[in-house]
Order: structure tokens, then sequence, then C-alpha cells
């Protein structure tokens, strides 16, 4: 843990300035890409290089947990539906298989803490992807009465996320996501994007998968019994591993992982929705720099996420009023950031054409 | 022309239902793609099948021309970056082509009326994409002064757009564009969306390229000076054919003959900036119809893109605050409308799944 948080240094503001700078240079008006000029140029500072590399090949891991939150009936949905998405995730059969598909990315499956037991690795019947397991704990305490898990047991689903992504990267992985899956975790997201920002629970709960306004209600009070608990028991609620630890879920652990992972081996990541602007929140408490290797790709319907953007500093690529989660909002967005970089590589500058100062 | 409108049938809504009650069996929370899902709908509803077929072939219009008002002084710009973008385009090297290559979008370039002479079809050095001339006149006549060209004119320049559409969609495309390239083209498109639209010339007028406030202002009387030429000319000043000849520019014209051609193959059309959304409001005052077949790619900086988007009854996909036409915006866009293409023919069901009713 302290090893991959050291391993994270700042972005090169100097190759930001360089695309700056060639992008000014291009065959166009200035400033006439708009957003697409400002990905370029932080593609450009994660490489440390202007142009940036193209992004080729991205890939996704997928989180999976079970929250003991769900107790409080915060959700319609059972406990099985996690365990029945892993595997329809293997089989390559989700939302998220389908948008991953069609843009090349490679993606990997992390059970960090799934109640029911699921197939094993390489066993299960049609799984075209094998299941990496954290071996951690099924599920989390409810978070109104304990915290969710141990500060060791937190650490370890933080580096089971960060050696998932590694086991990408380590193939050629040039474009990070992290993806979620786990009934009642937009309740542990609203938790951890309370005790991160400061702002009420009443402002960042949602209705996650489309909860009526009894279960609404209810899921409010939830989630501010928690965050009251919490902060009870801290003199620090804004601290990174202490807040993820007592409120989140194990797959928002893995993808604090997977962000600092992908962070530390310079390759930009692309926020996907409410889940993981909650371990943006959690890996840039532990690790300020991660910030400059965030790319916000959707804003999720969740009230949670708008306010977890805001303070990262994050505007996203798309609004399309996605909520689902998997890493779909992050790849819709993946051929943005492909088309950033692809401008600064293959556009005419006007000098080339003969018509600089025309 | 006649035949071309007379080809453009409504869209289904038979197979839009059932797009979107197959959405609603999908496994995921009903709704929960948000945007992807209309957009899924409306391919259903083009295509007149369920699920929609793939977007595999997106294929792209560029239509160039020049305008008369230029001697209006509305931009700093000179005619021979027309000129000099056109032989961009054919080279393969402006941003319209790097986009394009990313998404496999075939691309055609149109000379609608370019006034600086062009190297011949085949013969310009290190030209990778052959030139289609329309051949109707060199530039329109100032708009503040004369109508922009005859109706004659008018309807030529629509058919050359119309048959360089039907060579892409001979060859198989399955997702249309049109894109633009003219200086002094946002002045044309400010002053058919006002009359299309019945806005003020101050409202729908914008800084295009990026122009300083002399020329903002002045760019502003102009258009108003050429929206009340014509007005005081015509009792009909929403009409189709009428406005476009008289305010329009020759690659206004062509865009409008790329959308009709579109909508008659049954054809989805993604709209760019305020150039499209201009010919896309000519194209729908001269055939109603044609609505149903238009996606909204992006919202251009143009104001007057969104007053037409406003009348069109459309929201675009993205707001990347992209401003430079040659269909870029769309283009950037291509992604998601092949994502909600994808979602409806690749996800399980619940009940493949064995999940129905749990």
């Amino acid at each position: 843990m302290t090893t991959l948080v050291a391993a994270v240094h700042p972005i090169d503001q100097a190759a930001a300035d360089a695309a700056r700078d060639r992008h000014a240079r291009l065959a166009k008006p200035a400033g006439s890409l708009g957003r697409l000029e400002e990905v370029g140029a932080q593609l450009a500072a994660i490489a440390g290089a202007c142009p940036p590399p193209p992004v080729d090949r991205p890939g996704l891991v997928i989180a999976a947990a079970d929250h003991g939150v769900h107790v409080q009936q915060v959700t319609p949905w059972p406990q099985q539906v996690t365990a029945a998405m892993v595997e329809t995730f293997r089989a390559g059969r989700a939302t998220a298989n389908a948008l991953a598909a069609l843009v090349g990315a490679e993606v990997a499956v992390l059970d960090a803490g799934v109640v029911t037991p699921l197939a094993d690795g390489e066993a299960a019947a049609g799984a075209a992807i094998p299941l990496v397991r954290a071996g951690i704990r099924a599920g989390t305490e409810d978070i109104t009465a304990a915290d969710a898990m141990t500060l060791p047991e937190c650490v370890a689903a933080v580096q089971a996320g960060a050696a998932t992504a590694d086991s990408l990267l380590d193939r050629g992985i040039d474009l990070l996501i992290g993806g979620d899956m786990g009934i009642a975790n937009t309740t542990a997201a609203a938790a951890l994007i309370a005790a991160y920002t400061g702002a009420s629970a009443e402002a960042v709960t949602g209705r996650g998968t489309g909860v009526d306004d009894p279960t609404y209600r209810r899921k409010q009070e939830v989630v501010a019994k928690a965050v009251a608990r919490h902060r009870a028991q801290t003199t620090a609620p804004r601290a990174g591993l202490p807040s993820l630890a007592a409120l989140g879920g194990l797959e928002h652990a893995a993808l604090t992982g997977v962000l600092l992972a992908g962070a530390a081996r310079r390759v930009p990541v692309l926020l996907d929705g409410v889940n993981a602007v909650a371990a943006a929140l959690a890996a840039t408490a532990i690790c300020p720099p991660v910030a400059g290797y965030l790319i916000a790709g959707h804003r999720s319907a969740e009230p949670g996420a708008s306010a977890g953007l805001a303070q990262l500093g994050l505007s996203p690529l798309l609004e399309l009023e996605m909520r689902l989660g998997e890493g779909t909002g992050a790849l819709a967005a993946v051929g943005l950031v492909r088309a950033a970089a692809t401008v600064l590589r293959e556009v005419a500058t006007l000098d080339e054409l003969g018509l600089a100062g025309g």
C-alpha cells in the first residue's frame, strides 16, 4: 500500500502546455474542439509526452461485492443478483461486456466480497472470463451499526483491486476503467461521498436502481445514520482509509486500488458513475496526485456523483442520464478520449499546409 | 427533388415500442441506460426492426462552398481557406479525417460551390479522396443585397448533396453524417435559422471561428439585414426551398440533400453543428417526416444551433463546446449511436438468465 502510493507522481504540466501549443497550431480555429482539447492536454500530461500516445487498448476491472447494509431494506433487489450479474459478466452477456467489446476493451472480473457462493475461477459453465477472487470476506458489516470492514481488510481489498488492474496493465492496457456491481452499493457510495465531501446525506443519496418513495426516504435515513456514527467515532472525517473502511464496500476499496494502480503506471483512468466517484474521493484522499490521472466519463443520475465530481474538480464528458454502473458510463466515453489523443497525433499543422499566419 | 421527397416515409413507431419493451426485459434496472435507450428505440423505428441493425459503416459527406456575404467582413479568414481545407480533407489530414478514421467512417468531399479554383477530381497531388464537383456556381450572392442563389440552382445543389450521399449509401453506409466547410458560413446558417425559427438575428448569431467584438456586431447586423430583406420579399418566411435559396449557402443546400437522401433510404442521420442544424431545418420544412431520421450529435457553441435544435425537438448526445464543423461533432458521437444499437442486440434478457421476476 505504501509502495503503491509512493509510486504515484504528479502529472507533467510541461507536456500539457506543449499539447495546448500544438492545438493552437493545428489546421482549425483555435479552441474549436472545446473539451477534446483539454482532454488531449491531460493525456499529454499523464504520458509526459506531446503528442500523447494513442488510446488503443482500454481495460475494465469490474469489482463486485455485497453490503451488510442490505438488511436495512435500502433496495428491493436480493443479494443473489450480485452473484447472478457476476456470472453474466463472466459469460460476456451484460451491458458492460457489450460496450467493452464495441471499444475493444479487455474485461477482468474481481470477486471483492460477494456473499452468494460463486462457481470456481475457471470452472463456471460457459464462462469466458476467469474470476479473480480477493478472498478477504463475504460482504461488509451493516454500516449503521459497525464499521464496514477493518483497516487491514480494507487495505487487502485495495491491494486486490490494484493487483487485478496490474494484470491488465502488464498486458499493455493504456486506458483503465473501474466498474462496479453490488446490490445496495449506492447506499455505501452515498455514505462515502457524504464523509469525503462534508455534504449532507439527503444531498448525496439517490434512487439507485429506481427505488420507490418509502425506500428512498429509508435510504436517506440509513446514510445519515451511518455517516453520523462514523463522524462520532473519528476526529478526521475526511481521512482516506479509515472512512473507506468504515463506510465503503469491498468493491469501493478494490476500485480505489484500480485508480491507484493506474496512476502509479501513468495510465489515464476513466471514471464511471457514483461508485467510481466514491472510490476516486477515497483514492485522492489517500494520495492527492491521483487526481491528475482521472477523466470523468459520465455524470451519473445519482446526486452524490455530482457532489463528488465537484470536489474532485472534474466535469464529465457525457451526461446521458445513465445509472447502471458496471463501468458502462466510462465505456461510453472511451471514444472521446481516443479522439482527443488522435487529434493531437494525426491532424496537420498550419505550418505543414503552408497556411501559418494566413 | 419531388421523387426524393416522396421517397421519405415516416419512421416505424411499432418498432420503437418493441425496442422499449425489449429494454425493459434486459439484465439491468429499467431505464438505467438513459438516453442510449431512446436512441436505440429511434434506431429500431428507422430500420423498422427490433433489435435494430448494427451501426457498422458510418459515412461522411463534407460539402464545401463560399459565400457572397464574405464581402461584408463577417470573418477575418480569406476565402482561400475554404479551398485549402478542401485539399486538406482530400489529403486526409484534417480533424474530420482523423475522427472519421477512428470510427471507420468513409469520407466523400463535395465541392458544392468553392470560389478558389481546385485541382481536378483525381489529379491533386497527394489527394487520397476524389473530389465530387457540383458544378452549379462558384459561391453565392451577398445575401444582404440579393438572393443567395436562384431556386433552380438551389434544387441542383440539394440534388448534388443527395447524389453524393447516395454514392456512399450504395456502398453500404448505415449511418450518414453531413459535414460543412465554408468561410463565412455561420453567417448564412444564422440567417437560415432566423428565417426558419422566427428567432431574432441577435439571438441566433454567434462568433463562428471566434471573431472579435466589432466583427461580431457587424455579423449580427448583416444577418438582421439579410433576414429582413428576405421577409420583405416573401409572404411565407418559413417556406423550405425559397428560404434556403434566399439565405443559404450551396453547402447548406447540399447538406439538405444529404439529409433527404438518408431519410429516403431509411438510414439514420447524425447531425453535426450549426450548419447541419440549418440544413435540418430546411430539410424538415421541405419534407417533415425527415425529422424522425435525425439524431443530434453535438450541441455547437453557436447559439443558432440551440434555437434550431429546440425547434426540431432534438437534444444532442454531446455538449463538448466544439465549434469546428466538418462533421466533427457528429463523428464524436458515432460511438454512442453504435452503443445504442449494440445494447439492444447483444445484452442478455432477464428471461435468458432465469432472473425474470427475481
